[in-house]
């Protein structure tokens, strides 16, 4: 019984036995969070959520981070998880293609709020919900991914996970709680035709069934105890393939899956990274002129195809999925940052010509290495002759080419001083980087 | 647009046009789920989740009907839906297969008495909602139904059609909640393999889902525009075939599909409902004695089979999805009422040994009719000689077969007179069967 495996695991987690590369990955991964949930909470879509939250009430038991404001346990799961994967700079986990952190930490923070819990607690409880989210995910894709936006519809199972974790569940009650999560799980890719909000409910929704699931396993509400394996259970009913060995190989052994973890730098789809990774290096060392280009040819892999070949972005939400429009973007502005990503660089006729000399193909070779590797060719052919190419394997960010401490601490203040001033941060920083010494998580929040 | 066309038939709804007939059957539905979820508010499910609902606290916008407590519109929704689909007597339609008004109407109810709607505008919503709902599961039936519990995963749509109808959104918003409801909708057979309590949980999340859904749209959040038929929507993701006309062809003219409902006399799976049938006319007519009984062969159609094959029922709940168990009790009590599904019952020797006696067969002929019919065959062959042999087509309660009003109203009073007391449920009866001179459904509730 692979529930039961997986609710042993959750049950043994133990901050006193974690490495301390564990620690440090798991703080990142929460500062990081943090970061986007403070920014998310500036945009639209966060706001109209909050709107109807708001509307609802509930007892004071965890806070909506963006707002400062509490609200129930659920409520402020559903807020924060829908504030931190607004902004596209939520971090991810290459081969299971999730954004973890986005279902997983405001389950985690919203439950060890309600109950006072130490930094200790949270980090075990963050560790065990990105593992359980990370394996359901790896074991169903990329059979799963092409309907299914993994970070939802997995992400629910490790927010169940960390959830139950901080609740102390028993064994069957965690085997209940996955059953419950797993029942619930979803979210849809269709969204993406639009550009529509709906990418930022399904973390939030996530988070939110994941910790409903918990809270119902601890009065003993009874789930299916094989959710996943089970005939008429999440795997088969949401992927054409799967591999259920990727659920308990090596489950329980360090490293844990948060240390495979990838962090964001371009404020875009992970999927655009690599070319946009490429295309910066080229045009630094190559001092490409943007008006001789004459073409920008992108070898890629059929999902990163599947998901960004959009030439006509429809919105600047809409232009962060667009391969097209982050290549011409990071030709014109040398970046591709959250400040980049505008209403008038998507009617900027420059952009729009650099787009219109953007070809893309899907390339066998590289296709075959991902998700493994998110690899990615670009040559870029100019018009006073001459052609510069280069390839990556492995974005910015990846455990493979990693980003410095420096720079994800200064990510965050980018991100979180506008909304929350620079005291705020610094004392946040302070506390995130010494979470294992928090008595109660309420002091943090 | 499929989402648009479904848009502008619940914007049209309008219960001046409606045929008396459509009415009355509306109200029967609206009177039947009262029934059940007065009966399921005393079960041990409702009660474990009641207890999470009440632990997180909301404004005092809609009743918990069990309790008579007030909470949030999004908590109502959930608990009402969820105490409504458990005594396993709530009305089913038979070719979605679908127990539309699990989902619709806690939705339509808690939005129309955090609004204070009158009672024409609560039947509209509720017409609406069975609907999309019904015709959602029409156009997905059966190749959704294997994995998918249709009740949770259609009736989200059904939801948000009967939310956003109440809450007066405009065809956009409809568009962008049937988005927001369908990248939500989640709900897998595999608890049945447990008998979890997961099935009742299906119908609160879709009503909770589909109105969250359209307080979202109210808001201008957005939602996929083509959620159904989209490339990457509901239909493809979560069906290896569908028929997309089912859900436009004739939409807007009478008769609705809430006309097309049947309601349950037998307190198990309506897929025991056939068998139950005939046995009981077979009982009747014949004076078959239990202890002469050689063998039970029940001939009928696949999803009967792969839903009711099992003969170690491991709890009462399960026993309620047993074929052979309902078959037996059918043989030994005379009915199956909600109060012949009993530990004793499980547990009796006498209803083991018939159990053992049932044969189970796959019939290619009655298959074939199904889910247009739900069609089966009863042979008893006695010891002491002879075989008696009757076929139905439609169970009791289908349309084509149907229970009186009489019947209706004493199956309400039989299940709500316990938990909410013979003066309470006259009045509420009496309310229901004027509910469009209700000027404001809370006087209701």
């Amino acid at each position: 019984m692979l529930s039961k495996k997986l609710a042993g695991f959750i049950s043994d987690m133990n901050f006193a036995h974690f490495p301390a590369h564990t620690v440090h990955m798991a703080k990142m991964a929460f500062l990081d969070w943090l970061g986007s949930t403070a920014a998310g909470g500036m945009e639209a879509p966060f706001q109209k959520a909050y709107a109807v939250i708001r509307g609802q009430g509930g007892f004071p038991q965890a806070t909506i981070l963006a707002i400062g404001e509490k609200t129930s346990c659920l409520n402020a799961a559903l807020a924060n998880g829908l504030a931190s994967h607004i902004i596209e700079l939520d971090d991810v986990h290459r081969a299971a293609i999730i954004h973890a952190g986005a279902a997983v930490i405001p389950a985690a923070l919203a439950v060890a709020e309600m109950n006072g819990a130490a930094g200790k607690q949270l980090l075990e409880a963050i560790v065990a919900g990105y593992e359980v989210a990370i394996r359901v995910g790896e074991s169903i894709t990329p059979a799963h991914y092409f309907y299914w936006h993994t970070t939802g519809t997995c992400g629910t199972f490790g927010a169940a996970a960390a959830a139950g974790k901080l609740l102390g569940l028993t064994i069957d009650q965690l085997v209940w709680a996955l059953g419950n999560a797993g029942t619930q799980a979803a979210g849809l890719w269709e969204f993406l035709a639009d550009g529509a909000m709906s990418k930022h409910l399904h973390p939030g929704k996530a988070a939110q069934n994941g910790v409903l699931a918990a809270l119902l396993a601890r009065e003993d509400f009874t789930g299916a105890t094989r959710i996943l394996e089970g005939e008429r259970g999440f795997c088969r009913a949401t992927a054409d393939s799967f591999d259920l060995d990727k659920l308990t190989s090596g489950l329980g052994q360090p490293p844990y899956k948060i240390e495979e973890n990838s962090f964001k730098i371009h404020a875009s789809c992970r999927h655009t990274h690599p070319a946009i990774d490429v295309i910066l290096g080229l045009s630094a060392s190559n001092g490409v002129k943007t008006d001789d280009i004459e073409e920008i040819r992108i070898h890629t892999y059929g999902t990163a195809l599947s998901i960004t070949e959009n030439y006509k972005p429809s919105s600047v939400y809409a232009a962060k999925f667009s391969l097209p429009f982050c290549a011409a973007l990071a030709l014109k502005n040398g970046r591709c940052g959250l400040a980049d990503f505008t209403e008038e660089a998507l009617a900027d006729p420059e952009i729009r010509d650099l787009m219109d000399k953007v070809v893309l193909t899907k390339d066998e070779g590289l296709d075959a290495l991902h998700p493994a590797c998110w690899p990615t060719i670009v040559e870029i052919t100019c018009r006073t002759g001459g052609t510069c190419r280069e390839r990556t394997d492995f974005p910015r960010g990846d455990p493979e080419n990693p980003v410095s401490t420096d720079e994800l601490l200064a990510k965050f203040r980018t991100l979180a001083a506008g909304p929350w001033g620079e005291k705020k941060v610094r004392g946040l920083e302070k506390a995130v980087l010494e979470l294992e010494n928090v008595e109660n998580v309420r002091d943090l929040v």
